[in-house]
This record gives structure tokens, sequence and C-alpha cells, in this order.
């Protein structure tokens, strides 16, 4: 999808859009891209509303694109209207994007890979990487360097896997799959039985499977299953430094941010929002299209739909309501002690 | 430990347990193991209680392995019934547990050892390790691929180090430990001095001991100490993205799960428990036996024994108080709105 | 700066601080460096304030270097007053440290530095590394094992970037920087639009910048900015476990204690201190001099030389309040409900 940005005008970037309106010099020429507070002259930027322009004091990119609003037009800039602004940004961002993988390297001869693996056609494998035996690495896919992928793991078509990635045996990545530097799929489950004061191991014997479209992020935890399979569901993105305990069933298209926490046999549903460093503890069960708040707390059942946060979630509104009677307190303390004396006084003062 | 699983029965399974009252057909068959809500046929399933039992509507499981009680006849399912259920699960997960490590690896000759190592019989090295001069790896030991092992870095017996641990110089790890993929023993502990507004990096020239019986978690960091050593007691285990400070002392048979943070020079006792996501302070002393809810944040002196949650944290039984009154803020602002309003009047209004 | 520690004197300590008063025997043998409360004879230790001195019954080291104060003169511990104690701490430290790197290494055989990368003089690449083309690696840097350098990336000179660490293609490291084991560079931000209920990614051409003199703790992460630079300031210290998201501008000089996480787009002004697990949301602002305590949330804007601490963040003192009155929660549901009572008797009850 990358193409030759060399020598691109206004003109060039609303034929790659196959869309849009121009005001302004159709021929100015876009050597960059670059977001508004950082453009350079040369650089293409996008602003997402008309507040925004405003806010931009004097924005210095030579291209501007933008939803349907009235803009003065400028002898400095070109204006790009167009109906999807986030269509035309992941459109114009893809003629920008650096190719990372060097597709000539083929399977490297400083690799290791298993001759019982079996390696489909186009397959990637950077140097120092080691593919054991059993194993499937799907069509087209990319092993970068330093990735471990384990006895009988299946790597679907199309994936990427960057550097340093662990993939225990077993464990199922299907295709389409981005899997950052040093995540790590299917480590065992954090599971003991307490014995005399001490913690015998329960054996981890289950997988992971990571179904088609998933992202995740670097240095992020996926555990096996004890027994049967932990799950990241179809279309699920998941950022760095997250970690999925055993068992845990995730749905699909789902979005967790950073640092995110899940206990071990948690189930939650498709399309559901995790803020940063949310956590949810073992055997909770969240809905489909729940909304969860950075930081938050969850345990127990959440119902489709909800919108929770705090530490224990609770919802969103009544959180707020919460929040804001918190702030009060030192002064509901005072109020409290004047009443008392108050009270005090009509009961004894004569009233 | 792992014996061949097929063809194995009911009947069998009793036999493996040494123990246990069968009910229903002895020679059904066992081709697999789940957790009961995802067992088919041919699967082995556990349950924990009667409770748990009944809320599983059709088990789908061939054999249930359960603790004694009244089960009811079925043609569809043979019970075996035992006195320790814990027992029963751990000794069945080790006949299905698939060997990770492969012995026949022997020393690699895709790895790096030093000639100036000490490699102890059976060791296993995995391609791509580098094993430095000075290390000594103890009998049995396996180090999977892409580990790195520092100068003078002491591997006990029988341990398993999984692909991409980072052992710095000078750390020591004792016999039978599990350390999981990523997880880094010995980086430099977080002490800079403060001099003309800039930081001035404190050099960090102890080291981390890792006791007999510890397994640490993928991508878990345990710093090395300023000076002296960070230690983590025997037989603990810590989940994955557990940071571990430099000076800590972490005492035996101890469980941290996931995302935990020890800060520098904190000290523990034996066998505490904290949940996900907890965080103690630098300089604080956990007790012995003490509970921590996760999420917690923890600092100062903790009587061993105490059970605390929250953050700040608190004991146990007034921490729920304090949320459930929190949950009543909103309502208590009104009525002490109203409570004010109704004193107001009496006082004025001619009672 | 490590020199020989054989056959070290009280007296050569004080010739190595080039000040100091010696109380007791200035030829006591000095052996090793320990925190007092793990000291032993022969050992050297630092105690910070008289108070301290106070709380160590017995101080077992043989000679103590510490800040002007009264002691008492003993048999068995040589004194070393000092003006400066931090500079004498990182001073003697200096001359433990033990070497990690070995600088014959030079850059190994097997590792694989492409031909159209650029190595300056003393560079040390250790094996199982992979520096790939257009890479430039600046005079006297070290590349431990496994570490991966992508295309077009540039390390200043004299960096250390311990194992396992990945630099993703494009991002630039300035000199002087110490890259700990795991972290990963450059990884992809956290970017998707929403389109028919499922995620699509933005492609993230942006790069990361991490400015001279920055440390980075373990298996941290620092995002690539979407379009532009996501950028670590001059001096920074970073954490084991921290999150940092795409087109975040970090200042110079702070310092971000473990697990915190950093959302995209916030910025972060100069010399600004975050406690373990703070987290901060997207698009906030925090102001120079700013101290966060552990574990708080933020968002919004913060100004400088604030101290903050909760979630939300609030002003420290007003936190402190705050939570005060929380404990005593409990104690006012209880209050409120007799003045409820006492004006409900006072109306009806015939005053």
């Amino acid at each position: 999808m990358s193409i030759g940005v060399e020598n691109l005008t206004a003109l060039d970037i609303r034929e790659i859009l196959r869309t849009g309106e121009i005001i302004g010099d159709p021929y100015r020429p876009v050597t960059g891209v670059a977001p508004p507070d950082e453009a350079k002259e040369g650089d293409l930027t996008f602003v997402f509303s008309a507040e925004w322009l405003r806010s931009l004091s004097n924005v210095r990119a030579s291209v501007v694109v933008l939803p349907q609003m009235e803009v003065s037009p400028s002898t400095d800039v070109t204006y790009i209207l167009v109906d999807r602004i986030e269509e035309a940004l992941i459109r114009i961002l893809s003629l920008f994007l650096r190719p990372v993988v060097d597709r000539n390297v083929g399977v490297s001869p400083l690799a290791f890979v298993s001759p019982k693996a079996t390696v489909e056609d186009r397959v990637v494998v950077y140097p120092f990487s080691f593919v054991d035996e059993g194993v499937c690495l799907g069509e087209g896919t990319v092993i970068m360097s330093h990735v471990f992928v384990g006895k009988g793991a299946t790597i679907g078509r199309g994936c990427t896997l960057y550097p340093g990635v662990v993939v225990y045996p077993g464990v199922v990545v299907e295709e389409g799959c981005i899997i950052h530097a040093g995540a790590v799929l299917g480590s065992d489950g954090f599971g003991y039985v307490e014995h005399q004061g001490k913690r015998v191991k329960i054996p981890q014997v289950g997988s992971v499977k990571v179904e088609r479209g998933v992202e995740i992020g670097a240095n992020s935890c996926v555990d096996r299953a004890t027994m049967g399979t932990t799950v990241v569901g179809e279309g699920t993105k998941i950022d760095n430094l997250v970690q999925i305990g055993h068992n845990v069933k995730i749905g699909k298209h789902c979005a967790f941010a950073g640092q995110v926490g899940i206990s071990g046999s948690v189930k939650v549903g498709d399309r559901v929002l995790m803020g940063g460093q949310a956590g949810v503890a073992d055997h909770a069960s969240i809905g489909s299209g729940v909304m969860i708040g950075a930081k938050s707390g969850l345990a127990g059942k959440v119902e489709d739909g909800s919108v929770v946060m705090g530490i224990p979630a609770l919802p969103h509104m009544f959180f707020k309501r919460v929040q804001a009677s918190l702030l009060r307190l030192p002064e509901m303390v005072k109020r409290l002690r004047r009443l008392e004396k108050a009270v005090e006084e009509m009961r004894h003062g004569g009233y």
C-alpha cells in the first residue's frame, strides 16, 4: 500500500482520497505528514473539528485535510474538505508508512526452523528466531528476530510477530494478527494449591487461542488455560503491558488500553472497552458493549452496555455523584459538627 | 511424569489416583481433560462442590472427579468421588502435561556458552542463548532460547528459564526455580541523587537472590540491590508483569498476582498474598501471613496476619464499612442539607 | 572508573573521596560494601542521618561513611565524616561496580550487523543481536545480546542497550542513554477508528526520540507517534514496566517510578516526578516541577509545581483532608442518623 511520496501535491492527495473539495492552490507540494502542532512547511496535517481549527492560531502545515466546514481561503495553506475524515486519515497515513519488514530476508539461514515445521509460501523468518517442530507458519507470515515459536504452535496467514515475541507450545494464532515486541502468549496460568503452608503448582495443561485480526501490544502476556483454552476474540485490540490470565474468554472487537489486568477465568463480551490500568477480578463476567473507565476495579457481573468506573466500579453517573460528594467531605464534617452543636444548644438552651 | 493418555478409562484414572469411589461405568473412555463448561464427550473434568455440580445444568464430560457428596448415577457420566480433590487435580493434570522441553537438544551448538562457564550434567541450552563466563548452570537445568545469563550468575539444579529471560551478571537463582518468558532478574535499581536539577545515577552494585522453588511470571522484573541483595524467598510465586524494586526482601511461600509493584527497600514476611495491581511504597514493612486486596496501596508497617485493602490500605472490615458509607454519600449530602434547613427553621420559625 | 578493591583501608577511602574526617583506626581494611542492616565485618556502609545511626543498635560494618555529626569513637568501627554524603555514596559505589560489558567482544561474529549499517569506533555488539540496514551505532555504544535495532534507527555515542531491547525502525536514541533489558522503543501507538463495530488500525507512521542521558527500565515500552514524534526528554529516568503512549512529549530530568502509564498525546513538563503505578489520561498536560503520588490518576491540566495525588488526583493537602474525612465516614453516617432523630423528636416531641 506504500507508494512513492516524492513530488506529491494537494491534487495528488485528493486523487488518492478519490473525494474531497480543494480550497487553495491544488499544486502545493506535500513532502511529509505531521500532527497540527508539529507540522511545518511542506507537511500535510489533519484537523477534526472547527473548534480544533480555531484553536490552532497559526497552522504551519501546507495542506490541511478536514471535515466539511467553512474555511477562509489562504495563500499559505491548501485545504481539502472531506466527508469521512477518519477514512481519509487512514488512507493518507498508509502512504507514509515505512515498511518494517524486508521480504527478501525469506527464511534466514541464521534462524532455526525445525525440518518438522510447516512453512507456507512467502513466509519471512528473521535471523535468530527459533521455530520448533510441529509448528505451522501460514502464508505470508512474518517472524521478526528473536522470536520463539514452541512445539506444535500454529501461526495463521499474514501475521506479524515482532522481535522477541514468545509463543509457548501449542498456542494458536489465527490469520492477520499483529503481535508486538516482547509479548508472551501461553505462559503458565498462576494456579497453586496450598499444602502445609506451601504452594504446589497446578499443572497448566490448557492452551491459548488468539482469533483472527487481533493485535497485541508490546510486553503483554496471555496465560494458557489450566485446562481448556484462553481465548482472545476476533478483532480485539490489546495495548502494551496488559495481563490476560488463564481461562479468560474475551469476545470480539474489544479494545483494552495499556496495563489492563484481567484475572483468571474472567468472561468478557464483545466490543468491550477498558481504560488504562483497569483490573478485573477472577471469575468476573463483563457483558457486551461495556465501557470501563481507566484505573477501575471490577468484580462480579457487569450487565451489557454498562458504563462503569471506580474501585469498585460503579455505574458512571452514580460514580460522578459519589466523586462530587467526596470533594465536599471535609466541608461536610464541619457542617455536621456545627449541626450537632446547634441541636445540642436547642435541646438545652431554653428554646 | 507424563504418561501415555491413550485408551484411558475411568478405572485407569482411579488407579492413577490410588483412591476414589467410582459411580457409573468404570470402563468409560477418557480422551482429554477440560473445565466443566468446555468439556465434551470423552473429557474428564473436575467439580469442587455440590453447588457447583448443581449449577452445571448439563455437564457433557464423560468422567467427573469430585469431592465426597451424594450424586445420582447417570448412564452418560461416570463419577469418581475422592477425599482430596486438589491432590486429584494435580495428579491427573500432570498426565496431560505436554513436555515443553526436548532434552535431546543438549547444549545446542547454536547457543553461545562460554568455555569459562560450568555446565553440569543433563543441562539443556536451546539455540541462541548466551551464557557468559563464570556462570554455573546446575544439573538438569533447562535454558530455552534467547536467554541471557550474565557473568558470574548462578542457576541452580533443575531450573527452567523460558525464552527471552535475562539474568544480569552475578544474580543467583537457586534450585528448582521456574522463570517465565521475558522476565528480567538483576536490572539496575531505580536510584538517583538530585544535583543541580538533574538526576545522577547511584551505581547499583548489589545483586539478586532467588531462593529455591520460586516461580516468576512472564515479563516480571526483579531489580538488583543498590548494595547488598534483593531477595525472593523460598517457594514464593510471582505472577506476570510484577515489579520488585531494589533491596526488597520477600519471605517464603508468598504469592503475588499480576502487575503487583513493590518499591525499593520493602520487607515482606512469609506467606503474604497480594491481589493483582497492588502496590507497596518504599521502605514499607509487611508482616507474615498478611493478605492484601487487589489494587491496594500500602505504606508503612502492616502487622502479621492483617487483611487489608484500599488506597491507602485499611483493615478489611473497616474498609468494607467505609466503602458502604461511600455509596451513601450523595444521599448524605441531601440529608445534611435537609437537616440544616430544619434546624434553621426551628431556630427562627417560632417553635 | 572501577579500580581494584583489594587491600583497601579507611584511609584509601578518604583518599578516593578527596575529603572527609576519619574517626577511629585509619588502617582498618575494607573488603566490601553493604547496606547498614546487611553489613558485616570488613564492609563499608553509609548512614544518612543521626536518627538513622541511633536506630542501628549495633552496626557490624567496619567503616561507616556519614554526614557531619557527633559520633563516639569506637574500637570496632572507623567513621568517615563527609560534607556531601550523596556524592560520597556515588563515588564509593563506583569502585565496587562490576563491569557488565566485556569490551573485547567487539562486534561479535555471532551477531548480525548489516553491511549497510554504520558502526563507529569501539562499538560492542554481543552475539545474537540484529542490526538492520541504515542503522548508526555511535562511538563506544554497547549492544548486549538479543537486541533488535530496526532499519534506519540511530543509537548515539556511549549508550548501553541491555539484552532483549527492541528498537523499532527509525527510532532515535541520543548519546549516553541506558536502555534496560526487554524495553521496547517504537512499537505502534494504540490507535483505531471504529467502523461498523470493528476497529480499523490507524497506520502509525511517526517515530520516537529518546534524548541524551535518558535511562529506561526493564520491559518498559515507548510507543511511536501516529504522526510526528514521541519524545522522552534529556536526562529523564524511567523505571521498569512503564508505558509511554504515542505522541507523548516528556520534558527533561523527570523521574517516573515503576508501572507508571502515560496515555497518548500527553504533555509532561520538566523535572516531573511520578510515583509507582500512577496513570495519566490521554491529552492531559502536566506542568513542570509537578509531583504526582503513587497510584494517582490524572486528567486535564496540572499547573507547574503542583503536588497532587489520588484518583482523580487532587492537590496534596486537600487530598489528605478528604482521606482523613473518609476514615470518619462510617461514624458520620451514625451521627447523621442520630441528628435526624433528635430533630424529628424536637419537631414533634413537644418542646
